[in-house]
Parts: structure tokens; sequence; C-alpha cells
């Protein structure tokens, strides 16, 4: 069986099968049906022709959009301008049918909707195309770090530490919670949980990269990640896959360096993989994103320091909502002036204020940086964050005392300063954005399978 | 800088970079030293010749294991047998040292101990070969899966429901333990919870991945799961990757077919991409297992169904512990039989007794067995289970009826035979089984970055 993927004009004129789902069906008085079939592996489906020789042509006649069935025939060229190839049946073999209940046949629905239906929205034309432009997207990560020589690490998910306290968390438990252990001072006993302590799950990777990278060099994280945050916005999951990697002897250039030429490999593969599903979204989901991508693709990446940038936005005459001022952290609307109107492409913003990163990213001289950097994309701003490490033991140490974190929560991420300490690097990459930015979709739950979010964890 | 891995023949002569940390230094009274530094991007690191023409040279030789450096120089055929290339130093950059309290510098230390201290252990030897052989299966994972066209599909980690009653689970919450909200009943209440009822992680992305192949064709999912099972085995994690395809249109033969397609083509990965690592498991792990990888990798995969394999076993002079008749379950005993006396090669048993198997598999048509299949390896018995899924409303309807499971509860589930129902099938493959087996690493623990296991969820 082939798939309509792989349909080429060398396989013209073959006896070929295929199988895949009913998208439209147009019978004609002259004895014949066109069958529009859609198997999930390309935008276009294929034409069938089915006639009245068929054995079964009275049941094909009665067949409703999303039967499924496998058809038998001739290849041939299309005589329309829609298609490339049409398939001439010689037998169709009908697995199921579908009856009035079924959500998909009746006409456009909009995506909240389809969302109520995680379970069969894969079927239509634009969750379809999202998923197959995710596919390309973990693709092309896996081939990029893989061909840099970074190697793929899987870090765990049930965490008894909480990364840079990076947000609020789910608990992981097998108590019985309507028969609650409790210690003498009517606390719940955690020593008789399952992992003997209270767990929960990962908000990152980071960390435990860390101690990879410190060891074998060069390493990626591609997971879950999770933050039990009661934010029901159209911008966060309780549940997204995260894209880390980390890598020794890298400093803040060569991680930047890195972000650049990951995100360009990204909307370059988008652009040269998903050509039907771009030419969709650019239609009906967002005009121009395809010369978007292109542009993105080879575009150079402004950089600037943070102190530059509180510059710019200082001198021009835009009045924001937030004030700007050295030493807030940059919003949203700054974020997207200085990519939209001022440098009109991607910039990677570094060197922030210390007080507003996290405890782990490395001092400047000036003690009043660090070596953070956030890469801000016109519309959306920020897509990836990350810093050179600190890796002098001394000035981590005197760091996490400023900020009441107990170096004995954090033994073991100290021992890779105690022992063949190396400057290295690293970032992280929100997945589901950058599959929003590549296909244009606003709400981000639509571009994760089934997606998980207060008060919904459906299928 | 260059990794190690990247040195080749055309750069001999050339001066270089490199950076990484000192295995083991000897020095000699010619006012010179050897040093032996690995990246962690192989298993063999590369030999540094540094003298006393270098300024820090007493630093140099104050070095312990472990220390970390950046050295430039030239690189020179090595007139030593050991390695192919040797590094003159002409600068060397210590940027970390270590002291008597280094863990990793006292020989060699058994992995019990190294497990305690798994933030450091990937600096071996050891664990550093089965992170890279672990690295190079996952990347053989991605691309044969994408270029058989499935794709990557990033299913569910929180649940609200449980596939297959497969085992404990683990429960998810963000309520207050020490504060639980309570119902009229005094029972917990649920409706308070981040999802507004009860949540578990996931034991299988199965009946997801089911839903997205009833429309998208092929897709394989790759991601982590979780028992709550308190097994304190070599055998057990709490916290594991499973590989997980589904294809719409496969029966079970195309559905054996590629699972053994897949076991070879990891196998062959290993061979050819890890090849110094596993000289290291061929002396030090499992003697064989290069020519036991590299037989396998041409195996024709024998085919029997369980009925035949029953009366192999039965026909057998060999007194198993658990004795054979048609309708048990197979034990390792009777697979390890199979494959390794009988067969002398893995070996895919199908269509099981359906008392044994899941609900959602295929039932055949003498209604006493289903189109289950599993894949049996030698020395570890099942590797790999599977099977055609059940696509037939009514006969599904049947079988849960039967079990006593709740239709209610898998009412999208069923969508999917209601909706343009297909003859599909999947298996899944714990990775880190697949792992042991291409290193021969006995303790499951030992081929996960950091395991989580009962009463362990430590780093």
């Amino acid at each position: 069986m082939l798939l309509i993927k792989e349909l080429n004009k060398d396989k013209v004129g073959d006896k070929i099968t295929l199988a895949g789902w009913l998208r439209t069906k147009r019978d004609s008085k002259g004895g014949f049906s066109f069958l529009e079939i859609n198997d999930g592996s390309t935008f276009t489906g294929i034409q069938v022709v089915a006639d009245d020789n068929l054995d079964n042509y009275s049941d094909i006649k009665s067949l409703h959009t999303g039967a499924s069935l496998k058809v038998s025939g001739k290849l041939v060229e299309s005589p329309g301008a829609k298609q490339a190839y049409e398939l001439q049946a010689d037998n169709v073999v009908i697995y199921g049918n579908t009856d009035q209940s079924y959500l998909l046949q009746k006409g456009r629905i909009n995506f909240e909707t389809l969302r109520e239906s995680a379970h069969l929205r894969c079927r239509t034309n634009s969750i379809g195309a999202v998923m197959r432009v995710r596919n390309v997207l973990s693709k092309a990560t896996h081939d990029f770090f893989q061909s840099r020589h970074f190697l793929n690490l899987h870090t765990p998910i049930i965490t008894a530490s909480d990364c840079e306290g990076a947000g609020e968390m789910f608990q992981v438990t097998t108590l019985d919670l309507d028969k609650l252990p409790k210690t003498d001072l009517d606390k719940v006993d955690y020593k008789k949980d399952f992992f003997g302590k209270q767990t929960h799950l990962t908000v990152s990777g980071q960390l435990n990269g860390e101690s990879y990278a410190c060891g074998m060099g060069r390493i990626y994280t591609f997971g879950p990640t999770f933050r039990a945050e009661n934010s029901n916005t159209s911008r966060h999951l309780s549940e997204f896959w995260m894209v880390e990697p980390e890598a020794a002897f890298f400093e803040l250039k060569e991680n930047a360096d890195l972000a650049r030429d990951y995100l360009k490999y990204c909307f370059k593969s988008v652009v040269e993989n998903a050509e039907e599903d771009l030419k969709f979204f650019d239609q009906r989901i967002e005009k121009g994103i395809i010369s978007k991508l292109e542009l993105l693709s080879e575009a150079e990446f402004t950089r600037i320091t943070y102190t530059e940038a509180v510059k710019i936005l200082e001198k021009s005459s835009v009045k924001f909502e937030f004030p700007v001022k050295w030493g807030i952290d940059l919003q949203s609307e700054h974020e997207r002036f200085l990519t939209e109107k001022v440098f009109k492409q991607p910039v990677i913003v570094t060197d922030y204020p210390k007080d507003i990163k996290a405890f782990y990213m490395k001092l400047n001289d000036d003690e009043k940086t660090v070596r953070a950097m956030d890469v801000l994309c016109p519309q959306i701003g920020e897509i990836i964050g990350g810093s050179q490490r600190e890796e002098n033991l001394d000035v981590l140490l005197a760091r996490m005392k400023n900020l009441e974190i107990d170096p004995q929560d954090y033994s073991w991420y100290l021992d890779l300063r105690r022992y063949g300490s190396v400057p290295h690097s690293g970032f992280g990459l929100g997945f589901e954005r950058l599959v929003q930015f590549c296909t244009g979709m606003s709400n981000i739950r639509d571009v994760i399978p089934f997606p998980r979010t207060p008060k919904n964890a459906k299928f």
C-alpha cells in the first residue's frame, strides 16, 4: 500500500493501492462518482474516480464524509487543474462509514468546537496541517542537534527539587488521599510516599542537563515540562514540550550562535518540507507567513545588550504601557518594538540585570549584569531564553546566599563546580510557541495533540 | 573549538583547540607530561603532550584526574599504538581542578556506588559509553520512523483515564494535602483539584496514538511513561521511556514487519555508530555482544503462533518451573527457550489467547485468540508487545462488557470505531530494555541518566 505522499510521476500508469478517509464526494449522473480521499500524509488528498462497473457502487454512493476505504486502481495524470494525479478505481474496500452524528461533515467548524473533539480533529485540514508542521519541527530539532554532536538526553520528569523556583508545580504521589499517613505533628508523612519524600513534575531539565554537559560535552533534552499555574489563556499550557540544549565550553557568544542557527534551521525545514501546509496557513491563518519564514531563515539576528536595548527604548517617541528604565524586565510591547520597528528581524538581547534573572546565570565583571540572553522574534517576543552558567563556585555560593537559597538543596549541582568546573551555556525553547510561530495559529491549545489546561485533562 | 570525535587525518599538522577533562596524567622526568583528555564525544580520549616550555607547566603538574582544561597545539600522528593522534600543546588553559574528595579518581568503582553519584557518573568510561549508545538508539528511532513517514506525536503525560489498567499509577494533584477539600460524604473533593477531577501520570500513549493514527495514518510516540509499582529490582523503573508506533491500515503482518525492521535498524545503527563503545562492552560487560548485534541486524525473526509455541514447549524434554499448557502466559524461561534453544534467533509469537491479553486487541475468527504479537529476543525474552486493534465497534463493546469495562469511560476511544473505523496496529517498546540489550548492562538503573525507583528521586 502506498501513501499519497509517495505518489510521483514515475508511478503514473501503475496499478496502485491507497487507503484513507473520504473528504468529499460528488456523484455524476453518468454513473460515476468523484471521491476525494485523504490519508493524512499530505494536505491535498487524491481524487478517485469510481464508476458503476464496481460491484459495490451502490454502497460507495451511500458513503458519508469521514468514511474509510481502500482503493486499488490505475494512477493517471489528472485532467483537472486542482491535482496532479487521479486514481481510476477498479476495486474499493469500504472499512467504515459515518452517520449524521459525525461532527466533521458540516462544513467549516471553529477551533473551539474542534477542541471539544480533540480525538477527531486531526482529520481536519487545519489541525492535520498543524500536526505535520509540528512533526517537521520535531524532526528538524533532532536532526539539527545530532548534526552538531549534541546527545539526546532524557532528563527526569518526576523530581524532588525545584529548578529556579520557575513556577507552580504539580505534586506526584501514591498516598491514598482519603487516608493520609500523618507525622506526630499532624503533617502529611511523606516518608511513607512512593519516593520517601515530596515529589513534583519537572519545570525544566536544565540542572540535570548541566550535569551531563559537564562530562559528555554537548547534550539536548526534548521532553515534557509542567506548570501548575491557573492561567486560562491562549498562551499557556499546563503541560508542554521544551527543547533544552546545554554545552560545555560554550560561552554566551557560542550559545547565541547556536540559538540562531537552530531557529533558522527550523524555519528553513518548514519552508522546504511543509510547502502545501504552509500555503494553507498563508491563505487562511496568517497572510505572509511563507515569506516571513523564508526571510527569517536567512536573517542575521541582531545582537544588542540589555543596556543598549533600554537606551533605544528610552529614546523612542513611543508611549509604552510599561515605562522603560534600566532594571525593568522587558515586556512584550518592548520586545516587539525592538524586533518589529527598530531592527525588523530577530534580536538577541544579552547581559540583563542580575536582579531579574535566575541565580545560576554567570555574573559579568560589572557585577550588575549576568550573561543571560533572550531571543526575540517579531509578533511573539521572547522565543528562547538562556544564559552562560556561573561556573565559579564561590561566586555562585555568594549569589545563592544573597537570594536565600540553601546550598544544601543544590549540593549535587554545586559538585559540578567543585570538580573540574567548566564554562558552559544553554537555553530553553517552548516547542509549542515555535509551532505557533511557524503556523500562525493563535491559540496554543491548537498546536499540541491533546492540550492540558486548568479544569481540562480530557482524552 | 573541535571535538575529539571530529579529528581525522586531514587535520594532522593543523593547529587546533580541544577542551575536556583529564582522565590520566603521567609526568616524565625529562620535563614533560602526558595528559589523557576526554571530552565525552568518544570513548577514547586524546593524548596531550605538555612540556616545561609552557608558562603554567607547574600548575599542569598539579592537576588531578577530573580537572578541566582547554588545550591548543599541533595535531600529530601518534608514535604510540594506543591512539591515532596526539596533541603537542603550546597553550593550556586550566578551568578547574579536583581534590582528594573527588569520587572518580580512585580506580574502578562499582555501578552501585556510581549510582549514588548519578550527577558525575557520565564522566566514567562505562556510563559515558552507555549514554552514547542510548543516544545512537534515540537517533535511530527517530530516523527509522521518519523515513517510513511516521509522524512524531507528543501524547499527554497527565491523564484522566487509565489505559488498559496496565498498572499502578502515580496521582498528580495541586491540592494542599495538609488542608484537603472534602465533599459532603467526607471524600476528597476532586472538583477542586487542578483539572477538576482525579488525574494520573500516563502508563502508555497508545489510546491517544490510535486517535491520531485514525486520521493521520502513521504516528509514533517516544516519551516518558510511569509505573508506581513497588518493585525494587534491576529490571524495573518507576519512570521510563517508551516508543509506541501506531499505523492505520496495518494488519498484524505489517505490524510484525515493522517491529522487525525497527529492531534490525537499531542493532545495525549501534554496530555502525558506536564501534568503540561496543568494543568496551564486548571486553568488559558482555563477551560477544558485537557479533550478537551483527547477527541480529541480519536475522530473519521467525514467526510462530502462540498455539505452535505451546506445542513446541510441550514436546520438549525440558522441565520448566512453570508447566506449559495452552492458555498460560508465556514466562521468561519459555520465551528464552524458544529464542535461544529452538530457533536461535528472535521469534515473533502471534495470536495469543484472548483471556491473557488486553481488551482492545482484535479478536480472531476462532473467537479464542487475539491478534497480539510479542517479539522475543535471546537473553531478555519479550522486547516488544503489540497487536492489531479491534476496529469493529460491536465486537469491542461485547469484549468490554465481558471484562466489565464501562464503555462510558472510553466513549472517545469508541468514536474511532463509530466514524470511519479502519484496521490498525501498533506496538510498544521499553526503550531502556533496548539500551540494556545493546550494551549488556545488567541493571536498568545504569542505562537511564537519572533513575527513578521506589524511595529514590535524587538529583
